[in-house]
């Protein structure tokens, strides 16, 4: 018996043979230019043995015939013989190493290892640690506690409480291995409008966060609702303090409203001119 | 004038008209299939008007007349007529969406936007604020000072000092929006040999971390040289004693020792069942 078809529905399997996450940007990417479609995803990691793959076939077909209609299979599996079975099922299956494998083979005139977990591995020993060490910097840096530490940043992030400095310090040091402090700029900073002491000597690695008053209010209001801190008012105030320091200061400065904190760690990247300390 | 051609070297880039974070996941997942030759990387983000296309052909162009040999160009660039310009290139490029997007709209029954920015981008405001929380929330638990928020957790990372759980908890947050507490184990837990009594009600929730003694030793000593915490012995005593709990109280555990975060993160994931809050 088959279900009533919808078309506007559709199940999506994303399948690895590792941490999945190779093969979840790549699915969700594609699937972002498609609208009005809702995708049921499911992600598959850790796909690295027959049984495996045979358990994802059954499930994938049952999709199919639930559905009605093909489940979207992606696929960053790189094992010969499960990539087989997988293809064996009534999905569209979108074969990443499939698409991509020859040509390159080609180009570096050697065969590829088909090797699993070689990406998202922990690489070597001094990669890891730096890593590690950028996000314990920026743990440790969090909320200015730690000024001593600023000799060594890469970068210092400035902003009003709540406009998105700690994640983006966060994930500047995740993806890209970057020092990166904050500095919270506080009401007294704000009122003074110039640059607090501390920060003079290192102008040249500030950069400013700022974010439309109403999402400040909104997001401060979730937290503390009822106070003076999650006023409208107080956000304005803030945030017309905020950036006309940095006009007057001459430090660079985005609005983070509109962006996720992958979009705010790249544009800071990009604009503030960062070495990376490594590939993601 | 051409330099001497070494193939154990090659140019890559990475071109984006948004973050880059896709086409560097999916390019570096291809590469490490590769041995022996060194890729020098370079990640274009931003990549979106005919100025900036010609600006990428023309250092591509270089690389390859410098080198003397194809550059590597992974594109997850949407606009058709930016792609147009970077296909003119001399390097080998590899066109993500050029490569799935007529299957997948002929899968769909519909053309793609070939709309830029909306991988990684912002989403809607509660996908948003949820992987915020998250992050706030691990932040808020980190090293167990906020056991009152342990009810609300999906998860509580156990493990001796240095053993992965903070970076552990934030990469949970932010790839997939759990909330991840942590309890470190100090010495007096481990000479006690059981779990704490503020555990003991999230028993189906716990999930320990564990790291090889040598490894442990060699993390501690850069941060702490010349202490008893760092001692080889000190580092023995509290693994053995942390696995003797875990099978002793039964709960589940991994050992990290040679797994980036990405991995520890899917794993556990994978083996406590969680149900992840977003996709990446």
């Amino acid at each position: 018996m088959f279900s009533v078809v919808n078309p506007m529905r559709r199940s999506v399997f994303f399948l690895s043979d590792h941490t999945g996450i190779t093969a979840e940007t790549l699915g969700r990417s594609l699937l972002t230019q498609f609208e009005g479609i809702e995708f049921q995803q499911t992600s598959w990691p850790f796909l690295d043995n027959m049984e495996k793959a045979e358990s994802a076939v059954s499930r994938i077909n049952r999709a199919a015939r639930e559905d009605g209609c093909r489940p979207l299979v992606f696929s960053t599996i790189v094992d010969t013989e499960v990539r087989k079975v997988i293809l064996t099922c009534r999905g569209a299956v979108f074969d990443f190493f499939d698409a991509f494998n020859d040509k390159l083979e080609n180009e570096l005139g050697q065969p590829a290892l088909h090797a699993t977990g070689r990406s998202h591995g922990i690489g070597d020993f001094q990669r890891y640690a730096s890593r590690i060490d950028a996000l314990n910097f920026s743990l440790s840096n969090d909320d200015g506690l730690m000024a001593s530490n600023y000799p060594a940043s890469d970068i210092i992030l400035l902003g009003v409480s709540r406009s998105g400095k700690t994640p983006t310090c966060l994930y500047l040091a995740l993806q890209y291995g970057v020092l990166a402090a904050n500095y919270p700029l506080t009401e007294d900073d704000l009122k003074a409008g110039l640059l607090p002491k501390v920060l003079a000597p290192y102008r040249d690695r500030l950069f400013g966060l700022t974010i439309d008053p109403d999402r400040l209010h909104r997001i401060r209001t979730e937290r503390y609702p009822d106070s003076r801190y999650s006023q409208l008012r107080q956000c304005q105030f803030e945030v017309d303090a905020v950036e006309s320091l940095y006009r007057r200061e001459a430090v660079p400065f985005v609005n983070t409203t509109s962006m996720s904190i992958e979009e705010i760690a790249a544009t800071i990247m990009q604009r503030a001119g960062i070495q990376r300390r490594l590939y993601g």
